[in-house]
């Protein structure tokens, strides 16, 4: 009875954090979609401070009494096992932090953030370059105090925060298993397109209006629950929100319709995982995404196994003429094709193929282990960023919005997120392979552009265990094996070499 | 120094309070802006348990000591003092309640709200009958206990938090004289214009983008700040937001462009006030608007005693016509003057012209003191509409939507703020006849679409103030007597019979 009722203020202490937490994320997005660039000193005040409110919630120490006598006699239903067992982890990350050093990052990387934004437009690093150097320095100290505390690298300590239980030596293996194996198949894929025919691209402007209707159309074709969600505009396409009101963004190109719609595609695929996160669980540790590489997985699944494939090419490809009025050989499934999985040395993370994309995060993932652990300082971004992506990729940026200003994620004090797109990219191309062997009608039903099938089993073995099992349990008890690269390397070979 | 550490404490305590309410009026902006109707319930329970937070800011134990050992030996600077004293003002209303009541509250007029929404669609009040019965009785509770706390009366209590020092005795008197008044006046101006020549109203449609391009261009004339602000569409005009980045919406009708318009100039006015207020005392209560008697004055300045007069129509009606590409005989200065001033007795408070508009606000304030006292019921509320519309205007709802329904305020929980938008239109006649004669430059100037010497007046005599003085002693200051009505029957008898 006692362990119980301790249990029972942990939830209602947890409840509170979510909840809070949610209003978190809607200031960030209206941050991103909303506001005028006069208002973030006010907006980065409120983060702040709302940020602190936050950490205080988890770390009293009350709290911390409740979960060593909740642990004692640990509630009988597994689902609350596995919410006390969370609920504990939150509050290792919460309680490793001083409070001090939470509101000092919230507000660096909210000023940072917004003189990113200029520095883009200007298209000049210098303008972000000592902002930049002042999170990192914060950044530096929340890795270094959390990797003592957990008693793993400060990079790994990072990591944990996007995707628990994630190490070097498993990034380190994927990492070197696609090394190994992307540089000849890109050179193969380049062969075979330089003799095949070449892709015609598709004649604008696109009205962005069009662009925009089209989009919501294909999130309600993937089951996208407007009652429960929106779609706007911002510089980066991002998901946020919460799970009963998910707001997506995208971005239009006036020439490239394609490259707008293939965001939301990818957002819709992170905004299906949140919606359908248990529901029961919703404001509780348990109810939240596992991490990043599962939802990760979610919208690479939706843009890169399905969207881009011919059968799903066949059924879109006609919306899109409709959409555009639009007529010409381009508009074939067939050229669709080739133009959608047209892979080159490029320099745009977002916009790379799928092939060379899991290069584009090496990149990063190498910079952002030295940035961290001080063998790199933030001035050198633009020289290392420039040279790594002559060797990794064989092209340079001619200009820094082209190179190393191209994320948000830095500038926003996000370090150790980059590796869980690959890792998402991997646990995609299982999963999707695992749902349509369990599934045969899948498939045939995705060339019709119908979802349903698909995400009936996404919910099921995906989207409702929430955090229920780890990321490699999760993955197991769906397609067979913890995260591994054959699945991805079948998908590629399959999709750019037959 | 002891004294002057309370009382730092006290400010970085407001500080705090001060950012999450900011953060509460984001809250409610994006509800209205653009939360899908699915997101309700997460942004009720974030909205009850942030007012939770902020409502634990101001009234643990230690704000009530500090405040004692502030006011021992006072700060000695003026603005100190006044902050101090308007902090002890909040405290005590925050105090008043306890902190289950606030949450209840917030999470029922929330609810409330939402099911107003549905039931404008509808038409029908049955569909909010029970969700605002319920809200009700919270608010009578809160009324009671804050009027036995302040000792006042329930409603006076609630009039205190809009209009800080408002009395029954004073509201009764400004309407009695205006009861007496504008009967005979209404009478008088139905029979000039019935041997006037009539309004031509000018042919629709006008296009949205036209009308919201108008609008901006409209807002910038006045001096409204882009770089810290924006315009957005929502089903009732409102000013949300934060001083440095304010939040302002209008609605578009199809067939009448000025309405949007002039809710957009209003809520201009709102806005740069918000503006205007101090700006080194943003987070602190001095540093915030004084009432909404002064707020609405600013609104109303704009609205009706510039942007109506033919001075200033002279110059916007060539732009208007130029905006929409529009011909004909309705294009003119003396035709939009009649347009804009024409008083008729009608259904919508916030259409209704400034003649009869104290008539629709006198309902409000009958009605909502009855409903506070118990006199009436909520469920009454469609059948004593109607009678007293009746009674009062001699027009009848035909709807609901009509009736009723229209306005947002006590299905939100809003009790006690209705009689401040006639007190707002008594300062503003006030203000601005105070300003022409002490700037003779302002009226030419806004006759050739210039607000700048308007609007430096407001901001040293009204703006600059924040809450440092009380709403009489500001007036005063500013206009040489406290509320009254004579300025305001002086403009009524000008602008409707000369």
């Amino acid at each position: 009875m006692k362990d119980l009722s301790a249990y029972s203020e942990l939830e209602i202490i947890f409840h509170q954090f979510f909840t809070l937490k949610g209003i978190e994320s809607f200031l960030h997005w209206d941050m991103s979609v909303n506001m005028p660039t006069g208002g973030a000193a006010a907006r980065s005040e409120q983060l702040a401070i709302l940020e602190e409110k936050i950490h205080s919630v988890v770390t009293s120490e009350q709290v911390g009494e409740l979960l060593n006598e909740s642990e004692i006699s640990p509630p009988s239903n597994p689902w609350d096992r596995a919410n006390l067992k969370e609920m504990r982890r939150y509050w290792k990350h919460a309680i490793a932090l001083d409070s001090k050093l939470v509101k000092a990052l919230s507000k660096s990387s909210s000023a940072c953030q917004m003189v990113w934004r200029k520095a883009c437009q200007n298209n000049d690093f210098g303008l972000v370059k000592d902002a930049f150097s002042e999170l990192l320095i914060l950044v530096r100290e929340k890795a270094v105090t959390k990797g003592t505390y957990f008693g793993n690298s400060p990079y790994e300590a990072l990591m944990g925060e996007f995707e628990p239980g994630a190490t070097i030596k498993v990034v380190d293996k994927i990492f070197c298993e696609l090394s190994n194996f992307l540089p000849e198949l890109t050179e193969k894929v380049l062969f075979k397109q330089s003799v095949g025919k070449a892709p015609e691209i598709p004649i604008g402007p696109f009205d962005e209006k069009a662009q925009r209707k089209l989009a919501l159309s294909m999130m309600e074709r993937v089951g996208f629950d407007f009652e429960h969600g929106r779609l706007d505009k911002s510089l980066h396409p991002f998901c946020g929100g919460v799970s009963d009101d998910v707001r997506i963004t995208t971005r239009y190109k006036q020439n490239d319709f394609l490259s707008g719609l293939m965001g939301v595609l990818h957002e819709t695929g992170h905004a299906m995982y949140e919606r359908g996160l248990p529901e029961e669980w919703r404001l509780q540790p348990v109810g939240q995404a596992r991490g990043m590489a599962i939802h990760e997985s979610q919208s690479l699944l939706i843009e890169m196994q399905v969207c881009r494939s011919i059968e799903f090419l066949s059924f879109a490809v006609p919306m899109m003429k409709t959409a555009f009025d639009s007529n010409g050989s381009a508009w074939t499934p067939n050229n669709f094709y080739r133009l959608q999985n047209k892979v080159s040395k490029s320099l745009i993370r977002v916009e790379a193929d799928e092939v060379t994309y899991p290069l584009h995060v090496i990149l990063r993932y190498q910079i952002e282990k030295a940035l961290i652990s001080g063998e790199m300082e933030g001035e050198e971004l633009p020289t290392v960023w420039n040279e790594k992506m002559n060797n990794l990729l064989g092209v340079e940026p001619k200009n820094d919005r082209e190179g190393c200003l191209q994320d948000i994620h830095w500038f926003n004090g996000a370090f150790g997120y980059f590796p869980t797109y690959t890792m998402g990219a991997l646990a995609a191309a299982q999963i999707f392979q695992a749902a349509c062997t369990a599934e045969t009608v899948i498939k045939p039903k995705l060339s019709q552009g119908c979802f349903v099938p698909l995400m009936k089993w996404l919910r099921e073995n995906i989207h409702s265990k929430g955090s229920f099992a780890s990321t490699n349990e999760i993955l197991t008890e769906a397609s067979g094996s913890p995260i591994e690269t054959k699945a991805f390397k079948l998908h590629l070979q399959q999709q750019y070499l037959e």
